[in-house]
């Protein structure tokens, strides 16, 4: 008997009355009775991201909704900012390019925070900018961008502000209305407790203006469509009627919950696996730390991916390794979604002892008993 | 207690180990553990399609996989002929369009199968198609293509066949390689017993070769990076875990059972519903019945929807109405995955039940006696 312990940025762990939801008897997609749960998913959805846009719901990881804020907004050699400071900014970069965009690069150090100044005078240098897309959790860094910074810079302009909030809505705040934020992508599998395969837009009506006078090569993807069924609480294809109830149940624990609730938890849960790192003398890669994950840079003679194996293969504990240039440097240790104190603790103790496992000096218990004492304020 | 029966052409029944399947704690994506998943499922969908081609698996619905059959293959301006019987023919057809190409339409009354000779003088007329695109069984309105007799016609061509099997692979025999299928596309929420939300392509060497030097506007559905992810057993996003993990299950299933005997199956059902309807003095919509889903004309007097509606308020019986222009004159009674005998005696049963209610002079027993006739004989 091994117990295994899921503690990476998405897929994140899914409760169990979510995975019972999952399981239950099919029912068709076009019946009043599944467009309540759709009604339903949508309106929580709002809450969680502080709209009063209409939320999309997408059959597809999130990367499929990422591509629709392009697809639906660029028209070929049109002018987008990309920031860029990670993997997935990287990808609104590759997404841009695949749709004949042009992106104006904002490159940012790997685990720094871009700085808004950058984006306003990109925006003056740039007055045919059609979209600025950002991120507000860059997961493979685990840094934050001041979205509320960044957004108030963009509404200045004909611009629409694009998040990227896969990893983070759920886990950190994200106003969308109040800061502007014209589209917002969000994944299931992370902060929303959700496995993977639904993604989720919420669109401003700045953006649909945009998007409805665009020309656009989208079809699957085609948000405008997919407005016009969302008015009767149905999708222009069949919905994942599985994913879209569970969905329901999960999303329905955040709003029970409370969202300022559920991201006081987040704070307080990352604030204690940074506390315990500190303790253990690891240094946090990030110099603006998110609260949906901690990213670990190793000791130098540590293989982070050698560490992690010891970690799963030997303690059950998975935790994220680094990507691109961070692989085999870093770790990341996720605290999003259906996670308490006691997968910090858990987190933290196997992170110990595969540490000493590896020969490094460390006193068992230090990060632990770094964690205890934020934890017990919560 | 009102017991409830879904004889709808997909979503379909999920048999209860494959939503058990679903219900399972979730594990990560880039593991072996998760990979070998990946690899069965595709192994297991090969057998389904009988092909030993690549068989990718993308976290949509089926009409993602169509967009990925168009959007990988057709550059702008560039040309294919789409078979339009009804409402999936005109989805192949709007895509086309939706990517800039130019659609050599080839219209087919609907309930009518296209004559493989049309496609080859539409052929001979345009040397510079690139694709056809054509459906197996058009489901609204239940008529099968003759994809061999078109397949010998494409494959003395340069153009590439490409195959809607959403509805029918699992149900109806597609020989994907001996007919010279080039991108056959799958969606898991028909004969596959699953959930919507995952759709699957089947790719040939010279599919692969057009792709290959083909300028794309595609992101999430570039099959060219999801074929380099597969053999690894991977996907360049995040794969629907738990999807996929049900769909092992599912397909494996259909392995178990031997794929022609599963064909055998669908045939003897649908066989079975057709003899009850003639029996009934209904009229079958279709010329060339598929053995997927049977759409059957109502008497002029009655509206379908209004005896769908009984069926399903009354009796918890779901069939299918009419699309478009068969909307309020058809019913579609589906006989497709997780189904047997006693589903279709049901529908049968339901059906006879609500035509009484709604006034018309049926002698009740009769079409389930036609049924019951030719099922003994399976």
């Amino acid at each position: 008997m091994k117990k295994r312990y899921l503690i990476t940025p998405g897929p994140s762990p899914v409760p169990e009355n979510v995975r019972f939801a999952l399981a239950q008897e099919i029912i068709h997609h076009r019946t009043g009775e599944f467009r309540a749960y759709t009604a339903q998913a949508s309106e929580n959805l709002k809450k969680i991201c502080k709209t009063e846009n209409d939320v999309l719901i997408l059959a597809a990881s999130g990367t499929g909704a990422m591509e629709a804020a392009v697809a639906n907004v660029l028209g070929r050699g049109e002018k987008a900012i990309t920031i860029e400071g990670g993997k997935f900014g990287e990808r609104w970069t590759e997404l841009v390019k695949a749709y004949g965009g042009v992106p104006v690069v904002l490159g940012v150090e790997w685990g720094e925070a871009p700085d808004p100044k950058d984006v306003e005078r990109l925006l003056e240098e740039n007055p045919d900018i059609r979209a600025v897309y950002a991120t507000l959790c860059e997961t493979s860094t685990a840094t934050v961008q001041d979205i509320e910074a960044i957004g108030k810079v963009v509404r200045k302009t004909g611009a629409l502000l694009v998040v990227d909030g896969i990893s983070s809505v759920g886990a950190m705040d994200m106003r969308t209305d109040e800061w502007g934020v014209d589209i917002l992508v969000v994944g299931s599998q992370k902060a929303l407790m959700m496995p993977p395969g639904l993604a989720f837009a919420a669109v401003s009506e700045k953006a649909w203006k945009v998007m409805e006078a665009a020309e656009r090569t989208v079809y699957y993807f085609d948000l405008v469509k997919a407005k016009k069924s969302a008015a009767k609480n149905d999708t222009p294809y069949t919905s994942a009627v599985s994913m879209v109830r569970a969905l329901c149940e999960a999303t329905a624990m955040i709003v029970d919950e409370g969202i300022d609730n559920v991201l006081a938890r987040h704070s307080l849960l990352g604030e204690a696996i940074r506390a315990a790192m500190v303790a253990l003398d690891l240094r946090l890669l990030s110099k603006a730390p998110a609260n949906a994950v901690t990213a670990v840079v190793m000791p130098e003679q540590i293989d982070a991916d050698q560490l992690r194996k010891v970690m799963t293969e030997k303690y059950g504990v998975s935790v994220a390794g680094g990507q691109a240039q961070l692989k085999g440097r870093i770790i990341r240790i996720a605290h999003m979604g259906y996670m308490d104190k006691f997968d910090m603790i858990t987190a933290v103790a196997a992170l110990e002892m595969a540490l000493v496992e590896m020969g490094q000096k460390v006193v068992l218990g230090k990060g632990v008993a770094a964690a205890q004492e934020v934890l017990m304020r919560g």
